[in-house]
């Protein structure tokens, strides 16, 4: 089934106690779309880059047969660059540079063949575009899935606001759901987030795990215990990816099969995390995929 | 079965965004035994007051059935006193006073009658004093448990690995795991610790659950996603007491049981924070419980 991603695309360059990476590809549109090219297709990417984006990188996203059609080039331009360090146990970092570069004019310019996408990502971008490319759609998409960030909830707060009315499912994090509802328990958090629109609310612990939310139901999905995680970064994009790939695959936004999704989400962001990047996402096959799905389960399944 | 508890007793001072309680009775060993008295018996408590200590408390502790024929009574001395204030997400306290009273030369001496106990559960004391718990019982015990905490793992780290020789579980939270294996990673930790004697490693991880390693199984248990919490005080005690009074009750130490032992220590951890002190502990029904762990099943368990 049709997956419509807007978001960034960046070149990151990302520190971490295991290494260092320089100007690599990133942004949360490169990692959704990624990991989502293991789940469904078509996958149709919206995002700008500039002209020192690598071809290698572009040649990677057809490779993974993902619809390049929305995506912008801006002649002479430089692509949005982040730089960031992690700290000794990954789970606080220091930005140390953001560019906006190319970014900062971002229009996400629908192609006419986008504009019925069933599916729909927006990674992270202004609340205003969000809303533009849901408004955007010819028909109505079957879901539309939107990740926000702290920049946005404090800096464009109302017209968030006005973008999540019309969003079905919210992705955040613990930090972010806290600041969205000025509600320090998560279960009270995510009641008040439905309130504002998405009937659907999940919420990213990093290496806790994710919940979800349901109308009455709650999910917890633990984090996958790696004993070796070399960068963080994308990893909530991942799941992201993951977890809308698995349901547009599928086709079934049933409670239970919305728990599975978030399970495929948890998967990608366990393989994203393994190596810097995106290069996690890069070389996996089926089986890997099912395997660590299944180690998923096992690994929080009690037996009778 | 029987089960040995040794630990602190303590008057508690506790302020939390959702009120206070002054001077309640609290401590490792009076958690662990209240938990732990819904599941097993006999219950022998090994530990120390002041003629300070309510008589109401010692009546409730009867009341569960928990032999007191080790609790020391240190006339005209005062009861170890800890006072604390918790942040506004909970997950963060200042301890604003300790005071160790009678705790201070506490000299866990065993009954004769208490000396062939099945189950050991030592709570967070000096690990000299665990040591001498072990070396005086009669015959080898089935399991030994041992909590312990910076202040040990930090000012007396040797004794403490002579101790952990002696142990099969250790129960500890994600930064002392940390501390004492030198490790950020969790696995990683825990296999360090594995190799310090214990074969059995719980890393508890507050409000996002717990990990159980054995051998080279993992396992992950959520914690419940409660929208009231009211003081954290003794989870982790409630949790070791719920652990080991499931795997007293069911004498079964197989990898399957120890997860629900896990469960069934995270149930009582959920009860444990709905209410100030031990009061959550005090009036539980088996149904509640079982209620509560099913509950726990649901939570994380994806379809087929």
């Amino acid at each position: 089934m049709s997956l419509l991603v807007v978001g960034s695309i960046a070149l990151d360059t990302i520190e971490t106690p295991f290494g260092r990476a320089d100007m690599v590809a990133g942004g949360s549109a490169v990692y959704i779309s990624a990991a989502a090219s293991y789940f469904t297709a078509p996958i149709r990417l919206v995002g700008v880059v500039g002209s020192d984006f690598p071809k290698s990188e572009i040649e990677f996203l057809e490779s993974r047969g993902i619809d390049l059609a929305g995506l912008q080039t801006i002649e002479g331009g430089k692509t949005f660059h982040w730089s960031g360090r992690y700290h000794y146990d990954l789970n606080q970092r220091d930005t140390l540079d953001t560019q906006l570069n190319v970014f900062e004019k971002f229009d996400p310019v629908l192609p006419a063949s986008y504009r019925k996408s069933r599916y729909i990502l927006l990674g992270n971008i202004d609340p205003v575009l969000e809303r533009r490319v849901i408004e955007s759609m010819e028909q109505k998409p079957e879901l539309v899935i939107c990740d926000t960030m702290n920049f946005w909830i404090e800096g464009k707060h109302d017209e968030l606001l006005r973008t999540l009315k019309k969003v079905d499912v919210i992705i955040v994090n613990d930090s972010e759901a806290r600041l969205l509802s000025s509600e320090p328990n998560l279960v009270k958090a995510a009641k008040k987030i439905m309130n504002l629109g998405p009937r659907i609310v999940i919420i990213k612990k990093g290496e806790h795990g994710a919940l979800l939310f349901t109308g009455d139901t709650i999910f917890s999905a633990p984090a996958f215990p790696l004993e070796f995680i070399y960068d963080p970064t994308g990893a909530g994009d991942a799941f992201a990816g993951g977890f809308v790939g698995h349901l547009a695959r599928t086709e079934d936004l049933s409670g239970q099969n919305l728990k599975r999704a978030v399970i495929y989400g948890s998967v990608m962001a366990s393989f994203s995390v393994t190596k810097f990047g995106i290069a996690g996402l890069k070389e996996l096959s089926d089986i890997e995929i099912l395997g660590r799905y299944r180690d998923f389960i096992e690994l929080s399944r009690v037996g009778e």
